[in-house]
């Protein structure tokens, strides 16, 4: 069975590593001629707009999925129209790319999310900041990712400049949340309709970047909570593969942060810290198979790696330390891999994790 | 960190599968341009006493291992002088490659065999059978795997035909035992020296294949005696990588039947089964990194796919079942792939087995 993937980046590297036992084979479609999933699988190197290459994917594969939610709504189309099945929908990924629908969906759905408002013009802006009130967060409704195109706007002479760097296409002003924690759901549902839920995720991010998760926490009211939101959202889309939803909790209710319409990056975890991990349970749902356990295996920490990997040696020598290096070089900022700590026992994943933290330049201290 | 294997078949396929996360990079040599390694990795198409492919496999490479034993061992000894490291050295796979030599290692560090006795003519081998008497196996010293290149000698009729099929190559006749089961034991040793011992695995054969196997089998005392005998070839091999031992269970002894210089078929499990499997902790041993934790998670059994793979929607219909596809063509009595089925407990892990067994072509009553 032949999967075309959308993107070339570590999540097309880990679906087609968790493809291979089930006997799949990939290809990936990416403008990099060096994009990391072409370290494991054909490359097909092409814009995401290009039709010549879509419809060469297309015709290679009998499952097309994606890797990013900002593949362009046109080719999303157009590999639905080719593909027998194209999932997640491109209805998903059109909801996911612009803040503005995602937030009307989750409304939509009662899902609880912070105050917003469009922002086309500076005065909008102003009107904005009335209603919302100071701090709040300007962010462009389309193509932001890892906290860019993103301003914190904490008193009234924080507007015009916000403005100046963001201004110019369709923006959204939120109101900021101040929140307790951060958690994701991540779901998944097949094409029969089938679902299954990942225990809760906490997460904690620097600078917008993801650098920990954590799972299970154990929190049953508010994952019950977070399940049955996902719930909602997976049928309201009629989803098919893997969904993440990030939310705030603030007087422990869930605040609905944004989606993700595909694998996502706090559930690497459940690659050893999972009975199936997300990988495997996207490919089953797009490829109409059975979906598998999401039983936590223990207790896991995994650690976003920015910039570059730490030594190999000293991460493998901490007992339950996995090392996930997504094949790129170096560079600032860049998420070029992850570790995974799993443990039977939460005392012995925080020594574990007192260890791990220093080597990705994260201090004890912080995560308590 | 480049890796070359010589051998393309699933031991590469799978090791490159453990590797590609700690970063590193694979070539495979194979004789055969459709091994199935060569679908996730780069494969360069040449025979094993291929002096200039060999040398180009090793000045890719950091670090080269094999996939199996039969390797040349003029080649093994090529890539010794020509990589800064080999592993496992050639020395293992020289005994590996000849029941006598194998045997005589084992008697040497007091590890107990069936009687055995060389044979290289007709009158050899009935001078042999009134030593060791009936019923008695001949088999071929060299190049002899999976059940073939034996024969089992029940009554004095059976002397000369199998000497017809088997005679003009140096054999070996050994005393059949009459086990009660059918083990391994599976050791990691690193450059520094330092060892790992996975739990002890019971295994299932038919007609000379294996079909089952299952860990961690709870027999402490058998368990402890394996790794003892483990530990004394692993020193005595000045052994780096992993090795795989197979042992008769008669009177609560172990009796070696014979070793594997490398990964090894009753080993899968581990992927799914044990903290770190198999594939990780051969490359963390050959590439001079700390070795990791063997623990078994809950229960695990594989079960080989022989001929042709289980429809995939029925094994992942089963909670805790894993497909392991090859990538191979069906073809009779060929390995073309495993299940791996886990559980925290025995009762599930029996219930899960109970929808697989027929799934593979056993009947439930024969692994009670």
């Amino acid at each position: 069975m032949n999967v075309g993937i959308v993107g070339g980046g570590q999540l097309a590297r880990m679906l087609a590593l968790a493809g291979y036992p089930l006997g799949l084979r990939f290809q990936m479609l990416d403008p990099a001629a060096d994009a990391c999933a072409g370290q494991i699988a054909p490359l097909i190197q092409g814009d995401y707009d290009d039709e010549a290459r879509l419809r060469q994917l297309a015709e290679w594969a009998e499952v097309v999925t994606f890797d990013f939610e900002n593949v362009p709504a046109a080719a999303a189309r157009a590999l639905e129209r080719q593909t027998v099945t194209f999932n997640p929908p491109a209805g998903a990924l059109a909801a996911a790319q612009d803040r503005l629908y995602e937030k009307a969906l989750f409304w939509e759905l009662g899902i609880p999310t912070p105050p917003f408002a469009t922002v086309d013009s500076l005065e909008e802006l102003r009107a904005a900041v009335g209603r919302i009130h100071l701090p709040a967060v300007l962010k462009t409704r389309r193509l932001g990712y890892d906290g860019k195109g993103q301003r914190v706007l904490r008193a009234s002479e924080d507007i015009e400049p916000a403005w100046r760097a963001l201004g110019g296409v369709p923006l959204l002003l939120e109101g900021f949340v101040p929140f307790q924690r951060e958690v994701s759901v991540l779901a998944a549902r097949g094409r029969d309709g089938a679902t299954v839920f990942y225990p809760l995720v906490e997460n904690h991010h620097r600078d917008g970047i993801l650098r920990l998760s954590r799972a299970p926490l154990a929190a049953p009211e508010l994952e019950s909570e977070g399940w049955d939101h996902a719930r909602r959202l997976l049928e309201r889309l009629n989803y098919v593969g893997l969904l993440a939803i990030e939310f705030f909790v603030r007087d422990d209710r869930l605040i609905a942060n944004e989606m993700a319409p595909r694998v996502h990056n706090s559930g690497h975890w459940t690659i050893e810290g999972a009975t199936t991990s997300q990988f495997e349970n996207h490919l089953r749902a797009i490829l109409g198979l059975p979906l598998g356990s999401t039983t936590a295996l223990g207790h896991s920490v995994m650690l976003n790696c920015i910039g570059a990997m730490p030594e190999r040696a000293a991460v493998l020598a901490v007992p339950g330390a996995h090392y996930h290096a997504y094949g790129k070089a170096p560079l600032p900022g860049r998420k070029v891999g992850h570790l995974t700590l799993r443990a039977e026992h939460p005392d012995a994943l925080q020594t574990g994790l007192d260890r791990l933290l220093p080597l990705v330049g994260l201090e004890a201290s912080e995560f308590d």
